[in-house]
């Protein structure tokens, strides 16, 4: 049976400010990237976060960011790979603690925004990530954009990988995404997006830019929090995707909650 | 054979900032609190001091404050006991996970500054940091003012607490320390200060501003990491400590490296 | 003609993160209170928020509060004096800098949360703000609560002051508002709020809890930005004011704009 | 009579920590660029500098960075031109008010750090940032790297420049900085930083690393205030230009105290 699993960004209020519907999206995910503190989310919101998705049994992650709180960690930053290897450690440790108190584990780790984004293509930066990762909770599984410097890096180093697609984005006849700059780039279509994730996650290919069909490992959807059709959009992929017999689950083996 | 820790405040740089003399007074203490970035310190210094800390065999603690760099964690602000809470926690998690990645391992979390002062007089305060480590690892020592609200806390949690006296601050007879804003609070001879130590430690008692001999139990004795004669008077109470036969070991049970 | 002022919070925003609602209560308002970056807004923020209200010509203040952002600057921090004047003049100037930027000038300043509260009782605080601003701008008007130390620090100085006023919260025989704390601080009858404003702003008195009636200068009323009512309560306050002939404009002396 | 300006940071300490050795240095600068708290400096260290450069006779300049304290403003962000603009004007504003509160006014506004490299090549950051000194305060003068996007921009909108050479780098050809990263790129050597200088304010040129005299304007020279013979450095070259018949004073028209 084919199996896929729902990723989204979670826990990214901040003090008095509230941003996302994480109750309202919990119930169509199967996993959640968690804000340490960097980008967004502080101590009590990640404590309310990782007790929401225990309650709707969704797998617990690590988010780290870039230490950019006005920026939402959006923007590149010019660290060293020992930069973010440490923030890295740092950010997965304090979640790690608040999951702990909560009784609950983590289950993955992806990196946010920038910090995604410059490890998807700089290898110094992926390899010290995936070794924060393998240094302190070697369990955890991987999250990184599909073939990307990230998931390679953690495979290197034994890491349980899941490879991440995207339903609202196009891709290129070599497997990568279109770049954001390009008019194609996105998807604005409910249907043809969903109908792009269920080729991926039934038969392992998307169908290019070109016209040609591509290899893609497919192991977790990124499902947006924010814009005005986040939630239907979600309701819909989860009942579609079960509709059509695949299974949605965290990605990788099951950690025992 | 009589026993008391020595412990110091280490970690306290910041970016590109230098502050202590951590390298220089690491061979006189037998445990150091580590900066947990909320008051003091980054991931990289973090990250450099357990180093520091594991060359020497000085056993590592947690060091959380107040969120407040610029204050440097040594103002009060008026937090619930839920933030005191989940702060803790965070702070906790991101130390351990600086450890762990370092092959070492938590000994004691001792809270800092104004966390500390309140922590010590506020029973709600000091009930939510004991419960902050109980709930994410029971087996660290609660380092706090002896006799204060927080060894009490902890104690009725279960945990192994740690009572710090001072070499430096006079007592009264009811055992609490003298109020800084006193003019006999604080003890500027060094002999002086050995010398109470000294008899804190042989004989569990201080001689009160009173002149009464209180009940005191010292388990550990707070050095300081600045100031001009911070060093040597480190390395003096260290060397008389030792040559009246006071074993020097961090406070509680041995933590296996 | 009676004159009152209507003043509101404004510019709470954050980075990736809205708060309140600005432009829909800009038409009911006479004065914004404009965050400067230290417990909300960024200077992005700002300036949006200060193009905003001279767009609704509405008098541009500087809101200065606690370094305290995850924290909104709600809650007491034990400042000096000093410190408090250092974080009046800094704000004070980035706010400055963004009107003249914008082509507005301020009009006035007044803290925000905890720094308010503070300089209400605490007259080392009061007049170190006082003191920054006329050292500053001694040209805009100092609000405080009606009554408090920092109007009359500001008094003393020779700035101009004015004195605030509650809709929604009841009073003492003694002038001063009943704590938050007692079961009778609020007024949540949107009628009895109206009707205590109109009493203020007609006849210089409120009816304390007491069922006396007592003097109590009343320049400007403070408006809340959130709550469910928030919108509809300004609305209301500001039709009913000019129904009953009451002139709404910014306090003291108006400012070319 | 050859006229040139000694420029160096200053005001980099935070909260605890110190950082320079302003007070040493500033008999031998002839203005300061002061930082504005985004990556160094608090609104206390911000006053104090303030103070100890007009005791010095020393022109005060704003010192604006990117908002990045822990990588001290050094790491490049990948920040907007409005985004820039913003960060001009807030830190502008601040110091403006500090330097007001005591007395002084501001001289010119630099930079610092990765700022002042993107600034350097980025036409559109250059242009934002000039435009917030022309929209806060155009009497000001703004330095930027020689022959750079930055003054270009300056002069563009009409705002008096100072073009910025260094002591301890070498030079290309055509008159850029040699790349960091090139062997060649620094000047260890003492005398032959002092002659580079001496030649740059004598003659208008720079002996090219090709050999080659090339023309560049040289109103004001960095010093660093960081470093073992910064100090000593500072003294000598002050000396030397002095004892060579150099006017020493700070860029463009004198500013009345």
């Amino acid at each position: 049976m084919p199996t896929v699993d729902l990723n989204c960004d979670m826990g990214e209020s901040f003090g008095a400010w509230t941003l996302g519907n994480d109750e309202a999206l919990l119930p169509f995910i199967t996993s959640a990237n968690i804000a340490c503190g960097f980008h967004a989310g502080d101590p009590g919101v990640m404590k309310r976060t990782v007790r929401a998705a225990l309650r709707h049994g969704v797998a617990l992650g690590a988010h780290p960011g870039l230490p950019d709180l006005v920026g939402f960690g959006r923007r590149n930053l010019d660290i060293s790979a020992e930069e973010a290897f440490d923030m890295t450690v740092y950010q997965l440790g304090a979640l790690h603690a608040v999951a702990q108190a909560e009784g609950g584990r983590l289950h993955h780790l992806k990196p946010h925004g920038a910090l995604y984004n410059m490890a998807a293509t700089n290898a110094a930066l992926a390899q010290a990530i995936a070794e924060a990762v393998y240094k302190v909770q070697p369990e955890l599984v991987l999250y990184g954009l599909a073939n990307s410097e990230l998931t390679r890096a953690g495979e290197q180093l034994g890491l349980r990988t899941a490879h991440e697609v995207f339903a609202d984005r196009t891709y290129q006849a070599n497997g990568i995404l279109t770049p954001r700059r390009q008019p194609d780039a996105l998807i604005t279509d409910a249907d043809q997006a969903i109908a792009q994730v269920l080729q991926m996650v039934q038969t392992g290919t998307v169908r290019s830019q070109q016209g040609t069909e591509v290899a893609l490992r497919a192991d977790t959807v990124c499902l947006h929090g924010d814009g005005a059709h986040a939630l239907e959009f979600a309701r819909r992929l989860h009942q579609e995707l079960r509709a059509a017999g695949v299974q949605l689950q965290a990605a990788g083996p099951a950690v025992a909650p």
